[in-house]
């Protein structure tokens, strides 16, 4: 098994069968010791945190797999940390899908004239290049299918997929009383079949969730909504 | 007369017929001193700018009058540095249009990972929110519709309207052997008929053009293009 890859929270190792082996670490993004999901940067280690953003994933990936929707998803081993997924190529060097639910964040430091803290947004979808010095610069349909990262047919597929997936999440929150305001995915090609399939993780450190008005830290966000 | 806005390069005055002057200033956009056509401050004044930049707008608002595309152009008056332009109202807070035919400024340095500076971008069309205190943000169509500024239908309009404008800029550039990079529209919709008009001016402070490799500052792209 050999380490291909160190992320900021996770590092990937190469399976012998041709799939790939995601193993979680307790490193969250962040600034100043403070967790931000939108932060590009390692900004603290929580002890725990790998682990449920493990649990978190294995049971909403799990939850899509159920539904039908293409996945890299193929097992995780909660004990050894780790997940093995189905080989994808990502698009470009690899693109952040944001759909929000209530304008928060990076969207109310860009469209503040226009929307107030909060607002509701109704499954809005934004992309941004993955790109640590410009900082994830937004992008549009137009610029991703000129620059020849997504083409405008398969934006509209990553779209309609994402507001599928960002709405299962919602939902399966909503069952425990807490509110999704905005979640971030990944999506790649899978190397099969080619079509778009959702990669990486879905846990705290990839969403901002409410519940009575306060924001739920990535670790309880796995209790709350696994109740162990 | 009344004087109802002080911009940057411009101030605005109403006139009692309902129709509004543009006053030409001597002010251009820039940083530290030099000039940027792509800065949110006003950078120097430079002596004959205004005058520049009115010779070079009535040239491109008449030639765009004699292809019928619609404008807020009425006439100007060269000796006054004045234009007088029918009344129209701008979306939402203003928005800036931007056509592209070469990558460099601000589309580099978001997207730099995937462009290399000067590569050919065939007249394409970028948005950005007029807001000096944001940076002027780059918004995509679905954001520009759900925050009621500009609905899908209009965008659609609005962007090809923008490439079918800076195509003739570009084609007028090229006769005197001058390369269009870049060039910034304003848009808004005409008070009497509600249809999308160009507004603001076209200018040197407004676009980046080239000779033999080499930029033009505003006011010898005036000379080149009107030979005077």
């Amino acid at each position: 098994m050999k380490r291909i890859y160190m992320g900021k929270t996770k590092d990937v190792y190469a399976l012998e069968d041709g799939n790939y082996l995601l193993k979680f670490k307790d490193d969250v993004t962040g600034e100043d010791g403070k967790f931000d999901p939108g932060a590009n940067t390692v900004g603290l280690s929580i002890e725990g945190a790998g682990m449920a953003g493990l649990k978190l994933t294995k049971y909403f990936f799990e939850v899509l797999k159920a539904k039908d929707i293409p996945t890299h998803y193929i097992d995780a081993s909660i004990e050894e940390t780790s997940m093995k997924v189905r080989p994808a190529s990502v698009f470009g060097n690899g693109l952040e899908v944001i759909c929000r639910y209530r304008a928060v964040g990076s969207f109310l430091r860009r469209y503040g004239q226009y929307a107030v803290e909060g607002q509701p947004l109704e499954a809005f979808v934004e992309v941004t290049l993955k790109d640590d010095t410009r900082q994830d610069p937004p992008i549009t349909e137009d610029a991703l299918d000129m620059l020849g990262i997504l083409s405008s047919k398969e934006y509209k597929e990553l779209k309609e997929l994402t507001k599928r997936i960002g709405n299962i999440v919602k939902e399966e929150l909503a069952a425990k009383e807490i509110e999704l305001y905005d979640i971030k995915f990944e999506f790649g090609r899978g190397k099969e079949t080619g079509e778009i399939i959702l990669i990486d993780e879905i846990s705290g450190g990839n969403m901002r969730a409410y519940k009575d008005g306060r924001y739920i830290e990535p670790l309880e966000l796995q209790r709350l909504v696994l109740g162990e």
